[in-house]
């Protein structure tokens, strides 16, 4: 019997997960803004047969200058947006997903569900929605609010979000275009669907005018570890992606949203757990952890104690070299990182400074520094003891990161029968193995045909 | 001394203007879905070096049945998303320029200068936004509002839109970034400027997160004829297209947003007046006049009727042979429409039956049916009459439309000198031999320093 899979995706946001990935010799510096970049990049991690590439995203430049000095020194300025750069991949690949972030709290779910549903038309139904709802004030600034939404509102108009722009993506049967040019007949009026939306955060007449999806609908993505996000994620999405530096609570998030899914009728494998992972392989051990010292010689202490701000506040008055105090979760922007970062630090016993090069390597995803083996060993493990379906390569630097895996890792993961050597479908979900949600408009009978064919 | 040369655009939607374009036996049915089709029209307006494409946008599906069983004979219900399309089309042409339509109705300045930026990176400098405010309650019915703003309001919001977005996209200097990998400074603080916009509609702090423009800004289009959109133009626009039929109110209409400009600093010369055109061309008048009828067959009197619901109401009851009434222009959605398609009928003496098909082969645009020297000759002397600085090709059915176009009209306007043989820059801007706006941040001696270089 063939053993069972892993699912890959690859992040690519900022050309690399690492703070200072854009001082490395071998990165462009400015290949966030590049198209160019991320073409190779994407091309690279189809040719490997990746499942997806996903964008990560957030809507303004942070002008948080603490400590004073930082903001210049970061490259979370400038970039391409998601929706257009993946669009612009779309016609220059063929079998990978394509995975934009949009704010659920920012946007208007009739745009958003048309834009992805045209991408998912344009890239023949290899489009995905991560699901976000946003956490700075930064952000509301941007878009005529003095601050943003509080949390429970967010969560609120997040779930009602999802279920209007899913409800669009229903506006049309599969079959509704007759194209009829001898009778003049465009579509059946039976089978266009008009949602007629009103709830407490948005009112959407509908319909789409898009048509329906080649894979059903877009994928949908959610990485919120919160009560919401998680029956959000249950009750609509097909992929989380998690963050998680140990075993033990990768493997009891894991549990926790799969046991949320029979509740919604749902299997507990419609929906997969991606974990991410940021790789520092050598052909050696020794190899491996002269890289990391390389890049954790290109993290600027001031840009280091700027990615601990949004969690602690101000650190720089404190010594460097001393323990990291308890952060004030009822001041932060982002309370699951903060809380996430002050256990890392109890567990290990790190200092600020040991603190924020961990941080500034590869944000708050679990780093394996070794061989080849060492990290499909960690890869196999956490996938045969129910922590993950798949993992979301988050390299510390690109196209490098990429190129990396793909020449040393993946051999390895394909000779242990852990991932595929060819796409096993044209669409995202057919690739993930995902099953086609019936539209809410079907009937029992054509539900029933569907499931037969 | 050579010839004063036209601009040259092709409007896209649908994949052809008529109404019934998707009937002809050439035309795929669903084109308006299919990336492909555009794609091969696209590609073949860049081979013979066209100024832009142009996607026209509203944002919905229109659910007015008048007269019944018109809805499910209209093709106006289904298409790709404009950005998207654009962004998919970027990085496979090199040079046309890439219009899209959007809201700033229903949309955020934000966004949009987020959106169009990023697109102006991909592109190389070929990004365009076409501004308009919409014009139906249809709209806003999906947008969570029970019907649109009134037009004072809709304006009112379109101005601070623009000079929101116009002020984001001046954020960055073009040299702010210093990439000093050595010393870490990503970028010179003195480079990045705050918008601190606030105003009546919105508040937007900035910066964008989208670096400066490759041509100063992307190219802003003008489509509106009302007195607030005539302001909006003169202010900011690079480009205004027209929809005229006869040439005495286009000449004064060019003439009214041309004498505008001054007022704002800005030169005649420094905005291009686009004429939307539609020729219907054959080897011989007959053979032109031949593919007219076999176009107007294929409208459907009930859908020819549905044209006509919008600004006049339902004329079902009314003799199709007879006059067309006088349109209630308080009750109508597009004012200038409804006032423009009753002009057009009382100065032609046209029935009913005859106006719609005369708006169902092109919408608003003007026709010309006959050979390539009755196009040529029409367009040169609307362009030598200061009518229009160049046309904006709205084909009745494409591809068949800008193929006619290409291989018999341009070769003609080459010979006579008024269209190029090859572009003669980069980016739109330069295609265009349009201006770069200096930054509002600019001081004197560095906006001396740029007209200098």
């Amino acid at each position: 019997m063939s053993k069972k899979q892993m699912k890959l995706g690859l992040s690519m946001r900022y050309m690399g997960y690492h703070v200072g990935s854009w001082r490395h010799p071998d990165v462009p510096a400015d290949g966030a803004s590049l198209f160019q970049s991320f073409l190779e990049v994407a091309q690279t991690a189809e040719r490997a047969k990746f499942d997806m590439l996903f964008l990560a995203d957030g809507i303004g430049v942070r002008l948080d200058d603490k400590p004073k000095g930082s903001m210049c020194r970061s490259r979370h300025n400038v970039e391409l947006e998601p929706l257009t750069l993946l669009s612009a991949l779309a016609p220059l690949t063929r079998n990978i997903g394509l995975v934009a972030t949009a704010s659920t709290t920012y946007n208007e779910p009739y745009h958003i569900a048309r834009k992805y549903g045209s991408l998912d038309q344009i890239s023949g139904g290899r489009a995905a929605w991560n699901v976000v709802t946003s956490w700075s004030d930064q952000e509301a600034w941007n878009f005529s609010m003095s601050k943003q939404l509080d949390y429970d509102t967010r969560y609120e108009r997040a779930h009602e979000f999802v279920e209007v722009v899913t409800g669009l993506w229903d506006s049309w049967d599969e079959d509704a275009f007759l194209l009829d040019k001898e009778s003049g007949v465009f579509y059946d009026e039976k089978k266009m669907h008009v949602l007629d939306h009103v709830g407490k955060h948005f009112s959407v007449r509908g319909p789409l005018s898009v048509r329906r999806s080649p894979q059903g609908r877009p994928i949908l993505v959610q990485a919120g570890v919160s009560e919401p996000g998680q029956q959000i994620a249950a009750e609509y999405c097909d992929i989380v992606f998690m963050a998680k530096n140990d075993l033990k609570s990768a493997q009891d998030y894991y549990s926790s949203v799969k046991d949320r899914l029979e509740h919604f009728g749902r299997k507990k494998s419609d929906l997969l757990m991606m974990l991410g992972l940021t790789p520092i392989v050598g052909r050696t051990r020794e190899e491996a952890q002269e890289k990391y010292e390389q890049l954790e010689a290109l993290i600027d202490p001031i840009v280091g104690l700027s990615m601990l701000y949004r969690s602690f506040g101000d650190l720089s008055h404190l010594p460097m070299d001393g323990p990291v105090p308890k952060p004030d979760l009822d001041k932060v922007g982002l309370k699951s990182s903060a809380q996430m970062y002050y256990d890392l630090a109890q567990k290990q016993g790190l200092t600020i400074r040991q603190l924020y090069k961990k941080i500034g390597m590869a944000q708050e995803h679990k780093t394996v520094v070794g061989t080849a083996a060492d990290v499909v060993d960690e890869m196999e493990s956490w996938f045969e003891q129910g922590a993950a379906d798949g993992f979301n390569i988050t390299p510390s630097l690109l196209p490098h990161g990429i190129n990396d895996f793909v020449e040393l890792v993946l051999p390895k993961l394909r000779r242990r029968g852990r991932f595929r050597d060819e796409y096993e479908g044209r669409t995202l979900r057919e690739n993930l193995g995902l099953p086609v949600p019936a539209s809410r408009y079907a009937t029992t009978a054509s539900a029933d045909r569907r499931l037969a064919s």
